[in-house]
């Protein structure tokens, strides 16, 4: 039997986060990325993180050569580790993803994992059968790597997420000139970032994110100023610093992620500041207001961040006045609006200027636009594509993009979770999908099930409704049914209908003979349909027999 | 002493949704919309309304004189069919809104409430001792008005919700001439909506939104086109219809809201078709799939909307396929995003082409953006402002934008739900506050309370744990706990520990001679340790006693 080149979707498709692909070819696997997904609330409750269900990676082991990152964001690093504590495999990323990565093992106490660094003068990692080049590219991250892999039938391009930035905060702009010559050299199938396919046109250079704060801070010079972004923005933290070290503020960084991230790209040069500029957050005090800048997490709403509890007067030595200005450097991720909103309300409520997205250019993405995406189909040329990280609407649009570009619908596939697509020179074919979903983390990292999300959401909306009965040897009620109830209003005339409709059954002989499960499914179902009737509530129901 | 003139802010400020304002003078309380909102499910989980508490009105019954509508959207009439049960006055608004309430009346089986239809000949009202003067304006919805009431201490200006669309599909433009006429004629205060202050610019006139539709209309030909919208906006309905006409389509209406109030809106001929256009939803298979347009509620993602239930195959007699173009002419309420999209992306799996927001210009806002805003201040001159319908960030953005314009910073005001602010020459002074949030229904519409709320939030993220003790009469347990659980994974290890350190306290005498009060409370301090030590979860825990 020929071997097969086979690409594995673990996650990332038809959704956003937790990506994860996998390629097979003979008894080499080697993995792209191993991210986590944030629950949407509705859908998941009390749920933290969302990984890949990564069995099959279990299961054939023996076989994994390695795992390549191409950025250290959380949807592309966060579930490994999860997965390292499961599978042995040496993993490939730039120096700030690898220290990114480190950081998050030994905080899960995940024992030594051997990595390799990128950087541009080791790139290039032989691998299996494989042959991985890592190729630089622009993103809202550091050490940002699309991933070229050479396998015996052909060059399978990854984007990784990323943006054409020609004037990157750090100098180093994607290298077009090498994906050219990739694109040249001829691929087989490319993978590319779907998230803002749906975007015109071009997305803006993170340095143009500076010029605007540097507008800010001139503007806002007898103020303090707070500027909230993501820990891991390296280049938007810089050219915060870049404008405090041209104000002459010095610096304090706020929240746990803020703080280590900075001290960990500081190690490896990625960021730069003079050491003394940086102040402890609890001595800000001990500087005048109009010469401290606050760096700060908490872009979400995040009910534990630093920011958010500025915003409620719970921080003893930082009180919001109307001295402040809070600029949040950032973009909602969908679903947190209104715990952002709820922040800068009351920010606003306590007299601080508050700049934001919906006011000002005060954040870029991180994402190829539309143009983009085209100009890096046109560059790599691919024979077949298909679409990742993204909804299904966007890997559709991305199909129709491609299609504008000249590839053959025939040539495209739009992926779903668990499929394994079998690429050869006669074309994508879809293989015995694999029966795969998710692994839901739930508190202490436990893992968490359909049954108990169906609870929570019945309970989140109707509460639940205890019912006990004592019965005797003899069959018959001892005193009156117990009722108590949590998350519902249930009136006393009702529950006094419900209780003696109960004892009615027992007495008229109902529930005669009947086993235990018998009668509380019986009551189970007469309390539903009571509660449904007067109060159009549905809520979890648990009958509970003792006999005595 | 001398007579003051009140406004009482019931709803509506600080917030979106469930507007309600009053005015006082002496023994004259008129009050100005009466809205609904809907809760955001993350913070008040299972509940369906909310309304303004307006036990200031019940408890000043004798005084009401009138409420005035200024459209028949939910969030300015929603809450009447409540309100008008506890409540007597007549209600003064245009035709459309006293259909919508009519009709809202009769569902909630609300007996006779008197009312006063305004138009162009009849829109000046004495009530009490005011006088009431409608002004039309446009907004997304037909029948819409600005109301100016003239009190005895001077003129107060409503803009209510609008935009300033010159080129309005029914030909009816907002009155800008008598609105500077009034401005003119002098204003003591006015109040704006600040729903876009964050929007430079102005708004796109509704008519652009039926150029877009034509041109989707010519582009799909051959395909059926599903619109989806929102009901009231009977001008957007009209240009679907229009369209239809062109384009030799027959209509079915789709979605409870819809059918029901394109008859209203019919019968008041507001809304132009011909009758024999309309087929019925379950017959449309009778007409060629590209003759035919189907006018859908569902825009938000409602789960029982025909939409979703289509877009999950849910509906026998219609397929969705790739002969289909569905349109969502329509933007997102914030929270309803992820429903929204879940229905888009199922769609396009099944090979629609779906246009929407994000793709394409087929919505425009009802609300006025900035430069209307300032339009509105300069021809209105009002002596004092304060901002209306809005977070509170939206409200200090106003203030600020009416500064720009010469409104001195203390002759405005931004107000909070239950303020009472005194109007006169001397300036906009605050009276001390009501005590009042607002109203949650819950189900069959009855109250809800917060307790309640944070049991059902703790529920969602945690579930409960109920643990049951037999309690002999000597004070000894009588038998092992029972231990029970839903929403949460709780290991039988753990479950063994909890119970067996239950079984030591009492073998211990560690609650001899306790109340039955006391050693519950001590039970479910020592679950809730176990539970957060070894899963970090903090559930409903609910100790039982019973003793024999």
């Amino acid at each position: 039997m020929a071997k097969k080149l086979k690409i594995i979707f673990l996650g990332g498709v038809g959704e956003i986060g937790k990506n994860m692909t996998a390629i097979e070819y003979n008894n080499n696997i080697i993995v792209v990325d191993s991210g986590l997904s944030f629950p949407n609330i509705d859908e998941m409750p009390g749920i933290d993180y969302v990984i890949p269900d990564y069995s099959y990676l279990v299961q054939n082991q023996s076989k994994i050569r390695g795992i390549l990152i191409t950025h250290g964001h959380e949807d592309h690093i966060g579930a490994l580790p999860y997965v390292l504590q499961d599978i042995q495999a040496p993993v490939y990323g730039s120096a700030f993803s690898i220290a990114l990565l480190q950081h998050k093992l030994r905080e899960h106490k995940v024992k030594e994992v051997k990595t390799h660094t990128v950087d541009d003068n080791n790139k290039v990692f032989d691998i299996g059968c494989f042959r991985a080049e890592f190729v630089r590219v622009t993103h809202s991250i550091a050490g940002a790597y699309a991933i070229s892999i050479t396998t015996p039938k052909g060059v399978i391009f990854f984007t990784g997420d990323y943006k054409i930035d020609y004037t990157p905060v750090d100098g180093r702009a994607i290298d077009l000139a090498r994906i050219a010559e990739i694109g040249k050299e001829g691929v087989l199938l490319m993978l590319q970032d779907s998230t803002n396919v749906e975007r015109q046109g071009y997305s803006m250079s993170e340095r143009s994110v500076g010029q605007k704060l540097d507008d800010i801070f001139y503007q806002n010079i007898h103020k303090r100023i707070i500027v909230a972004t993501f820990s891991t923005n390296i280049h938007r933290v810089q050219q915060i610093i870049n404008c405090c070290i041209k104000y002459n503020r010095r610096i304090a960084f706020s929240g746990r992620s803020m703080i280590n991230i900075a001290e960990i790209a500081h190690k490896l040069k990625e960021l730069h500041y003079p050491k003394d500029m940086i102040v402890d957050l609890a001595r800000i005090n001990s500087v005048p207001y109009d010469k401290i800048c606050i760096i700060s997490t908490g872009t979400q709403g995040e009910p534990e961040s630093a920011l958010t509890r500025m915003s409620k007067d719970e921080l003893k030595k930082i009180t919001i006045s109307d001295t402040d200005c809070v600029v949040f450097s950032s973009s909602p991720i969908p679903g947190n609006e209104k715990m952002i909103y709820n922040v800068i309300n009351n920010l606003c409520k306590k007299g601080a200027d508050v700049i934001y997205k919906d006011l000002s250019e005060v954040h870029v993405s991180g994402h190829a636009c539309r143009e983009e995406l085209k100009t890096m189909i046109s560059l790599v040329k691919p024979r077949y594509f298909i679409p990742v990280h993204g909804e299904y609407r966007h890997l559709k649009q991305h199909v129709d993009l491609a299609e504008t570009l000249g590839v053959p619908r025939d040539n495209m596939l739009i992926p779903e979770i668990g499929d394994v697509i079998e690429v050869s020179k006669g074309g994508l074919r879809k293989e015995e999908k694999l029966n795969i979903s998710c692994i839901m983390l739930d508190g202490s990292f436990v893992e968490s099930s359909d049954m108990i999300l169906r609870d929570r959401k019945t309970l989140s909306e109707d509460g639940f409704v205890i019912v006990i009965l004592n019965i005797s040897a003899s069959g018959n009620l001892d005193g009156e049914p117990y009722f108590e109830t949590r998350g519902i209003t249930v009136s006393k005339d009702i529950e006094e209908k419900i209780k003696n409709k109960i004892m009615l059954s027992f007495s008229a002989g109902d529930f005669r003979e009947m086993a235990g499960a018998e009668i509380r499914s019986l009551i189970r179902k007469s309390v539903a349909k009571e509660l449904d009737k007067k109060l159009k509530k549905h809520p979890v129901i648990l009958p509970i027999i003792f006999e005595h």
